[in-house]
Protein backbone atom coordinates (compact mmCIF):
# COMPACT_ATOMS: atom_id res chain seq x y z
CA UNK A 1 0.00 0.00 0.00
CA UNK A 2 1.06 3.59 -0.71
CA UNK A 3 2.39 5.75 2.25
CA UNK A 4 -0.12 8.24 1.91
CA UNK A 5 -2.89 6.00 1.89
CA UNK A 6 -1.48 4.27 4.83
CA UNK A 7 -0.99 7.14 6.91
CA UNK A 8 -4.91 8.27 5.62
CA UNK A 9 -5.81 5.08 6.90
CA UNK A 10 -4.00 4.97 10.14
CA UNK A 11 -5.21 8.48 11.00
CA UNK A 12 -8.62 6.60 10.36
CA UNK A 13 -8.31 3.88 12.81
CA UNK A 14 -6.93 6.45 15.74
CA UNK A 15 -9.92 8.93 15.81
CA UNK A 16 -12.19 5.68 16.47
CA UNK A 17 -10.67 6.27 19.83
CA UNK A 18 -13.01 9.43 19.99
CA UNK A 19 -16.50 7.20 20.20
CA UNK A 20 -14.75 6.73 23.40
CA UNK A 21 -14.84 10.71 25.11
CA UNK A 22 -17.63 10.98 27.38
CA UNK A 23 -19.26 14.42 27.75
CA UNK A 24 -21.67 16.03 30.48
CA UNK A 25 -24.56 16.33 27.99
CA UNK A 26 -26.77 13.20 28.64
CA UNK A 27 -28.33 11.77 25.51
CA UNK A 28 -32.75 12.70 24.83
CA UNK A 29 -35.03 10.40 27.21
CA UNK A 30 -32.96 11.05 30.41
CA UNK A 31 -30.36 8.25 28.19
CA UNK A 32 -26.44 8.01 29.25
CA UNK A 33 -23.29 10.62 28.57
CA UNK A 34 -23.00 11.77 25.04
CA UNK A 35 -19.65 11.02 23.50
CA UNK A 36 -17.84 13.14 21.24
CA UNK A 37 -18.15 11.21 18.00
CA UNK A 38 -22.15 11.42 18.14
CA UNK A 39 -21.62 15.07 19.23
CA UNK A 40 -19.78 15.36 16.03
CA UNK A 41 -21.82 13.45 13.95
CA UNK A 42 -25.18 15.95 15.32
CA UNK A 43 -24.02 19.38 14.85
CA UNK A 44 -23.14 18.33 11.07
CA UNK A 45 -26.63 17.30 10.27
CA UNK A 46 -28.20 20.19 12.28
CA UNK A 47 -25.78 22.55 10.32
CA UNK A 48 -26.74 21.47 7.12
CA UNK A 49 -30.21 21.17 8.08
CA UNK A 50 -30.43 24.95 9.68
CA UNK A 51 -27.61 26.69 7.78
CA UNK A 52 -30.78 28.70 6.15
CA UNK A 53 -29.97 30.89 9.65
CA UNK A 54 -26.92 31.85 9.83
CA UNK A 55 -25.98 35.57 9.84
CA UNK A 56 -24.39 34.95 6.65
CA UNK A 57 -24.22 32.37 3.81
CA UNK A 58 -21.79 29.89 4.92
CA UNK A 59 -19.41 27.48 2.88
CA UNK A 60 -21.59 24.82 4.50
CA UNK A 61 -18.83 22.03 3.55
CA UNK A 62 -16.12 24.09 5.56
CA UNK A 63 -19.01 24.01 8.53
CA UNK A 64 -19.60 20.48 8.20
CA UNK A 65 -16.20 19.62 8.40
CA UNK A 66 -15.43 21.90 11.35
CA UNK A 67 -17.99 20.33 13.45
CA UNK A 68 -17.01 16.66 12.54
CA UNK A 69 -13.62 17.12 13.67
CA UNK A 70 -13.59 20.01 16.21
CA UNK A 71 -13.36 17.34 19.10
CA UNK A 72 -10.62 15.26 17.92
CA UNK A 73 -8.01 16.70 20.03
CA UNK A 74 -10.13 15.33 23.30
CA UNK A 75 -8.23 11.56 22.32
CA UNK A 76 -5.66 12.54 24.08
CA UNK A 77 -6.63 15.84 25.78
CA UNK A 78 -9.77 14.57 27.51
CA UNK A 79 -12.99 16.35 27.35
CA UNK A 80 -13.29 19.66 29.28
CA UNK A 81 -16.64 20.52 31.05
CA UNK A 82 -17.72 23.96 29.43
CA UNK A 83 -18.79 25.21 33.02
CA UNK A 84 -15.13 23.93 34.64
CA UNK A 85 -13.22 26.90 35.47
CA UNK A 86 -10.12 24.86 36.48
CA UNK A 87 -9.73 22.50 33.86
CA UNK A 88 -10.56 25.44 31.43
CA UNK A 89 -7.01 26.87 32.23
CA UNK A 90 -4.91 24.32 30.56
CA UNK A 91 -7.23 23.04 27.91
CA UNK A 92 -5.64 25.35 24.97
CA UNK A 93 -2.14 23.58 25.81
CA UNK A 94 -3.33 20.03 26.07
CA UNK A 95 -5.26 20.48 23.05
CA UNK A 96 -2.00 22.32 21.04
CA UNK A 97 -0.14 19.44 21.73
CA UNK A 98 -2.75 16.81 21.16
CA UNK A 99 -3.48 18.44 17.85
CA UNK A 100 0.27 18.56 16.91
CA UNK A 101 0.37 14.22 17.63
CA UNK A 102 -3.00 13.54 16.15
CA UNK A 103 -3.16 15.07 12.84
CA UNK A 104 1.25 14.49 12.69
CA UNK A 105 -0.32 10.80 11.21
CA UNK A 106 -1.69 12.57 7.74
CA UNK A 107 0.25 13.39 4.73
CA UNK A 108 1.80 16.98 5.24
CA UNK A 109 -0.92 18.35 3.43
CA UNK A 110 -3.92 17.12 5.26
CA UNK A 111 -2.15 17.61 8.37
CA UNK A 112 -2.23 21.24 7.60
CA UNK A 113 -5.50 21.51 6.47
CA UNK A 114 -7.46 20.33 9.54
CA UNK A 115 -4.94 21.85 11.55
CA UNK A 116 -5.81 24.91 9.69
CA UNK A 117 -9.70 24.16 10.12
CA UNK A 118 -9.55 23.08 13.89
CA UNK A 119 -7.54 26.62 14.87
CA UNK A 120 -10.13 28.23 12.67
CA UNK A 121 -12.67 27.10 14.50
CA UNK A 122 -11.12 27.74 17.50
CA UNK A 123 -10.31 31.41 16.77
CA UNK A 124 -13.70 31.56 15.97
CA UNK A 125 -14.04 34.54 13.73
CA UNK A 126 -14.91 33.45 10.17
CA UNK A 127 -18.41 32.97 9.14
CA UNK A 128 -18.12 29.15 8.71
CA UNK A 129 -16.81 29.38 12.79
CA UNK A 130 -19.29 31.09 14.54
CA UNK A 131 -21.91 28.90 12.89
CA UNK A 132 -20.32 26.04 13.88
CA UNK A 133 -20.03 26.86 17.74
CA UNK A 134 -24.15 27.91 17.28
CA UNK A 135 -23.98 24.11 16.75
CA UNK A 136 -21.59 22.78 19.46
CA UNK A 137 -23.82 25.47 21.68
CA UNK A 138 -27.26 25.04 20.98
CA UNK A 139 -27.07 20.69 20.10
CA UNK A 140 -26.13 20.09 24.00
CA UNK A 141 -28.78 23.07 24.76
CA UNK A 142 -31.55 20.84 22.87
CA UNK A 143 -31.09 18.15 24.38
CA UNK A 144 -30.13 18.74 28.06
CA UNK A 145 -33.62 21.08 27.61
CA UNK A 146 -35.55 18.12 26.26
CA UNK A 147 -34.33 16.19 29.80
CA UNK A 148 -35.90 19.11 31.86
CA UNK A 149 -32.06 20.52 32.50
CA UNK A 150 -30.83 17.60 34.26
CA UNK A 151 -27.43 18.50 33.17
CA UNK A 152 -27.39 22.22 34.74
CA UNK A 153 -29.10 20.84 37.66
CA UNK A 154 -25.91 18.22 38.65
CA UNK A 155 -23.75 20.66 37.70
CA UNK A 156 -25.61 23.73 39.37
CA UNK A 157 -25.33 25.64 36.75
CA UNK A 158 -25.90 29.60 37.00
CA UNK A 159 -28.29 31.52 34.47
CA UNK A 160 -24.86 34.11 34.01
CA UNK A 161 -22.46 31.04 33.12
CA UNK A 162 -25.43 29.59 30.46
CA UNK A 163 -25.48 32.98 29.06
CA UNK A 164 -21.78 33.37 29.28
CA UNK A 165 -21.19 30.56 26.76
CA UNK A 166 -24.80 30.72 24.63
CA UNK A 167 -24.19 34.34 24.37
CA UNK A 168 -21.83 33.72 21.31
CA UNK A 169 -25.11 31.90 19.44
CA UNK A 170 -25.46 34.81 18.28
CA UNK A 171 -22.73 35.61 16.24
CA UNK A 172 -23.24 33.11 14.30
CA UNK A 173 -26.92 33.07 14.17
CA UNK A 174 -29.72 35.37 15.68
CA UNK A 175 -32.72 33.42 14.45
CA UNK A 176 -31.27 30.56 16.57
CA UNK A 177 -30.17 32.90 19.43
CA UNK A 178 -33.60 33.57 20.27
CA UNK A 179 -34.48 29.74 20.80
CA UNK A 180 -31.61 29.71 22.51
CA UNK A 181 -32.95 32.82 25.07
CA UNK A 182 -36.04 31.01 25.40
CA UNK A 183 -34.82 27.81 26.23
CA UNK A 184 -33.02 29.10 28.99
CA UNK A 185 -35.46 31.71 30.42
CA UNK A 186 -37.82 28.40 30.55
CA UNK A 187 -35.21 27.03 32.63
CA UNK A 188 -34.81 29.60 34.60
CA UNK A 189 -38.46 29.73 35.39
CA UNK A 190 -38.16 25.82 36.29
CA UNK A 191 -35.35 26.46 38.79
CA UNK A 192 -33.30 24.03 36.54
CA UNK A 193 -30.63 27.06 35.75
CA UNK A 194 -30.06 28.76 39.13
CA UNK A 195 -30.43 32.76 38.87
CA UNK B 1 -41.26 30.53 17.37
CA UNK B 2 -41.73 29.78 13.58
CA UNK B 3 -43.59 26.99 12.52
CA UNK B 4 -40.32 25.98 9.87
CA UNK B 5 -37.95 25.95 12.63
CA UNK B 6 -39.64 24.31 15.34
CA UNK B 7 -40.51 21.68 12.87
CA UNK B 8 -36.25 21.23 11.90
CA UNK B 9 -35.56 21.75 16.08
CA UNK B 10 -38.10 18.55 16.57
CA UNK B 11 -36.35 16.79 13.93
CA UNK B 12 -32.97 17.44 15.22
CA UNK B 13 -34.24 16.34 19.02
CA UNK B 14 -36.17 13.06 17.03
CA UNK B 15 -32.34 12.01 15.45
CA UNK B 16 -30.54 11.68 18.56
CA UNK B 17 -32.22 8.05 18.90
CA UNK B 18 -30.08 7.29 16.66
CA UNK B 19 -27.01 7.07 19.18
CA UNK B 20 -29.47 3.74 20.55
CA UNK B 21 -29.06 1.90 17.75
CA UNK B 22 -26.31 -0.80 17.79
CA UNK B 23 -24.37 -2.34 14.96
CA UNK B 24 -22.50 -5.79 14.86
CA UNK B 25 -19.17 -4.05 13.99
CA UNK B 26 -17.00 -3.41 17.20
CA UNK B 27 -15.20 -0.40 18.03
CA UNK B 28 -11.28 -0.88 17.98
CA UNK B 29 -9.58 -2.52 20.59
CA UNK B 30 -11.94 -4.69 20.95
CA UNK B 31 -14.55 -2.32 22.38
CA UNK B 32 -17.88 -2.12 22.40
CA UNK B 33 -20.68 -2.49 19.73
CA UNK B 34 -20.68 0.58 17.94
CA UNK B 35 -23.61 2.79 16.99
CA UNK B 36 -25.37 4.18 14.04
CA UNK B 37 -24.42 8.28 14.33
CA UNK B 38 -20.68 7.10 15.44
CA UNK B 39 -20.64 4.63 12.29
CA UNK B 40 -22.07 7.91 10.25
CA UNK B 41 -19.65 10.43 12.02
CA UNK B 42 -16.55 7.91 10.85
CA UNK B 43 -17.88 7.03 7.52
CA UNK B 44 -18.29 10.84 6.76
CA UNK B 45 -15.18 12.29 7.68
CA UNK B 46 -13.27 9.39 6.08
CA UNK B 47 -15.03 10.06 2.84
CA UNK B 48 -13.71 13.80 3.03
CA UNK B 49 -9.97 12.55 3.70
CA UNK B 50 -10.29 9.74 0.73
CA UNK B 51 -12.08 11.68 -1.59
CA UNK B 52 -8.92 11.89 -4.01
CA UNK B 53 -9.70 7.77 -4.34
CA UNK B 54 -13.39 8.23 -5.79
CA UNK B 55 -12.83 6.77 -9.37
CA UNK B 56 -14.29 9.72 -10.64
CA UNK B 57 -14.34 13.70 -9.14
CA UNK B 58 -17.64 13.66 -6.34
CA UNK B 59 -19.29 16.05 -4.74
CA UNK B 60 -17.95 15.86 -1.36
CA UNK B 61 -21.38 18.25 0.27
CA UNK B 62 -23.58 15.45 -1.32
CA UNK B 63 -21.32 12.36 -0.02
CA UNK B 64 -21.24 13.89 3.86
CA UNK B 65 -24.27 14.46 3.75
CA UNK B 66 -25.20 10.94 2.57
CA UNK B 67 -22.87 9.20 4.66
CA UNK B 68 -24.17 11.65 7.93
CA UNK B 69 -28.53 10.68 7.19
CA UNK B 70 -27.68 7.14 6.01
CA UNK B 71 -29.05 5.31 8.83
CA UNK B 72 -31.56 7.07 10.54
CA UNK B 73 -34.39 5.27 8.96
CA UNK B 74 -33.03 2.66 11.21
CA UNK B 75 -34.92 4.61 14.30
CA UNK B 76 -37.78 3.50 13.29
CA UNK B 77 -36.48 -0.41 11.17
CA UNK B 78 -33.80 -1.30 13.50
CA UNK B 79 -30.25 -2.14 12.09
CA UNK B 80 -30.23 -4.90 9.49
CA UNK B 81 -27.14 -7.14 9.47
CA UNK B 82 -25.19 -6.88 6.15
CA UNK B 83 -25.15 -11.01 6.29
CA UNK B 84 -28.73 -11.80 7.78
CA UNK B 85 -30.32 -13.15 4.69
CA UNK B 86 -33.92 -13.57 6.27
CA UNK B 87 -34.06 -9.75 7.54
CA UNK B 88 -33.13 -9.07 4.48
CA UNK B 89 -35.62 -9.58 2.96
CA UNK B 90 -37.91 -7.04 4.85
CA UNK B 91 -35.47 -3.89 5.03
CA UNK B 92 -37.05 -2.11 1.92
CA UNK B 93 -40.41 -2.44 3.42
CA UNK B 94 -39.55 -1.59 6.92
CA UNK B 95 -37.45 1.77 5.64
CA UNK B 96 -39.51 3.19 3.35
CA UNK B 97 -42.07 3.33 6.17
CA UNK B 98 -39.34 4.67 8.50
CA UNK B 99 -38.43 7.14 5.99
CA UNK B 100 -41.54 8.50 5.26
CA UNK B 101 -42.74 8.68 8.92
CA UNK B 102 -39.15 10.92 10.28
CA UNK B 103 -38.80 12.75 6.98
CA UNK B 104 -42.12 13.70 7.07
CA UNK B 105 -41.09 16.11 10.86
CA UNK B 106 -39.19 18.32 8.13
CA UNK B 107 -40.49 21.17 6.22
CA UNK B 108 -41.49 19.82 2.60
CA UNK B 109 -38.23 20.74 1.20
CA UNK B 110 -35.96 19.54 3.19
CA UNK B 111 -38.08 16.40 3.65
CA UNK B 112 -38.42 15.59 0.04
CA UNK B 113 -33.99 17.19 -0.41
CA UNK B 114 -33.30 14.02 2.37
CA UNK B 115 -35.40 11.55 1.16
CA UNK B 116 -34.17 11.96 -2.68
CA UNK B 117 -30.38 12.16 -0.98
CA UNK B 118 -31.39 9.00 1.01
CA UNK B 119 -33.08 6.91 -2.35
CA UNK B 120 -29.75 8.28 -4.29
CA UNK B 121 -27.76 6.47 -1.32
CA UNK B 122 -29.70 3.56 -1.51
CA UNK B 123 -30.09 3.15 -5.65
CA UNK B 124 -26.13 3.89 -5.47
CA UNK B 125 -26.25 4.83 -9.16
CA UNK B 126 -24.57 8.19 -8.68
CA UNK B 127 -20.59 8.58 -8.65
CA UNK B 128 -20.94 10.23 -4.85
CA UNK B 129 -23.59 7.64 -3.98
CA UNK B 130 -20.89 4.62 -5.10
CA UNK B 131 -18.43 6.77 -2.93
CA UNK B 132 -20.48 6.74 -0.27
CA UNK B 133 -21.53 3.12 -0.14
CA UNK B 134 -17.71 2.31 -0.52
CA UNK B 135 -17.67 4.38 2.91
CA UNK B 136 -19.95 2.26 4.51
CA UNK B 137 -18.47 -1.00 3.31
CA UNK B 138 -14.52 0.57 4.02
CA UNK B 139 -15.04 2.20 7.62
CA UNK B 140 -16.58 -1.33 9.44
CA UNK B 141 -13.95 -3.35 6.99
CA UNK B 142 -11.39 -0.69 8.83
CA UNK B 143 -12.04 -1.63 12.52
CA UNK B 144 -12.71 -5.16 12.05
CA UNK B 145 -9.46 -6.24 10.51
CA UNK B 146 -8.08 -4.19 13.54
CA UNK B 147 -9.75 -6.51 15.93
CA UNK B 148 -8.12 -9.63 14.17
CA UNK B 149 -11.94 -10.03 12.41
CA UNK B 150 -13.72 -10.95 15.62
CA UNK B 151 -17.01 -9.74 14.36
CA UNK B 152 -16.49 -12.28 11.52
CA UNK B 153 -15.75 -15.02 13.34
CA UNK B 154 -18.61 -14.54 15.95
CA UNK B 155 -20.93 -14.52 12.46
CA UNK B 156 -19.09 -17.08 11.06
CA UNK B 157 -18.93 -15.17 7.83
CA UNK B 158 -17.86 -17.03 4.49
CA UNK B 159 -15.72 -15.57 1.81
CA UNK B 160 -18.22 -15.43 -0.69
CA UNK B 161 -20.10 -13.54 2.16
CA UNK B 162 -17.63 -10.68 2.69
CA UNK B 163 -16.42 -10.37 -1.14
CA UNK B 164 -20.21 -10.08 -2.03
CA UNK B 165 -20.92 -7.12 0.20
CA UNK B 166 -17.26 -5.47 -0.27
CA UNK B 167 -17.01 -5.80 -3.84
CA UNK B 168 -19.13 -2.66 -4.40
CA UNK B 169 -16.37 -0.29 -3.39
CA UNK B 170 -14.98 -1.32 -6.56
CA UNK B 171 -17.51 1.15 -8.15
CA UNK B 172 -16.72 3.78 -6.14
CA UNK B 173 -12.90 3.74 -5.58
CA UNK B 174 -10.60 0.99 -6.96
CA UNK B 175 -7.93 2.14 -5.16
CA UNK B 176 -9.73 1.47 -1.80
CA UNK B 177 -10.97 -1.66 -2.87
CA UNK B 178 -7.51 -3.04 -3.25
CA UNK B 179 -6.97 -2.16 0.35
CA UNK B 180 -9.93 -4.03 1.44
CA UNK B 181 -8.86 -7.02 -0.89
CA UNK B 182 -5.72 -7.11 1.13
CA UNK B 183 -8.02 -7.16 4.34
CA UNK B 184 -9.86 -9.55 3.44
CA UNK B 185 -7.37 -12.10 1.98
CA UNK B 186 -5.47 -11.89 5.67
CA UNK B 187 -8.16 -12.67 7.22
CA UNK B 188 -9.24 -15.41 5.20
CA UNK B 189 -5.36 -16.69 5.59
CA UNK B 190 -5.58 -16.32 9.39
CA UNK B 191 -9.03 -18.34 9.49
CA UNK B 192 -11.48 -15.24 10.70
CA UNK B 193 -13.00 -15.63 7.65
CA UNK B 194 -13.95 -19.13 6.34
CA UNK B 195 -13.35 -20.45 3.08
Amino acid sequence: MEERLKKQLDFALEIDKEKNIFRQTHLSGHGRNENDAEHAWHMAIMAYLLREYSNEAVDITRVMIMCLIHDIVEIEAGDTYAYDTEHKKTQKAREDAAKEKLYSMLPEDQKAELIALFDEFEEGLTVEAKFAHAMDNLQPLLLNHSNNGADWVSHQVTASQVYGRQSKTKEGSETLYKVTEQMIQENIQKGSIKK
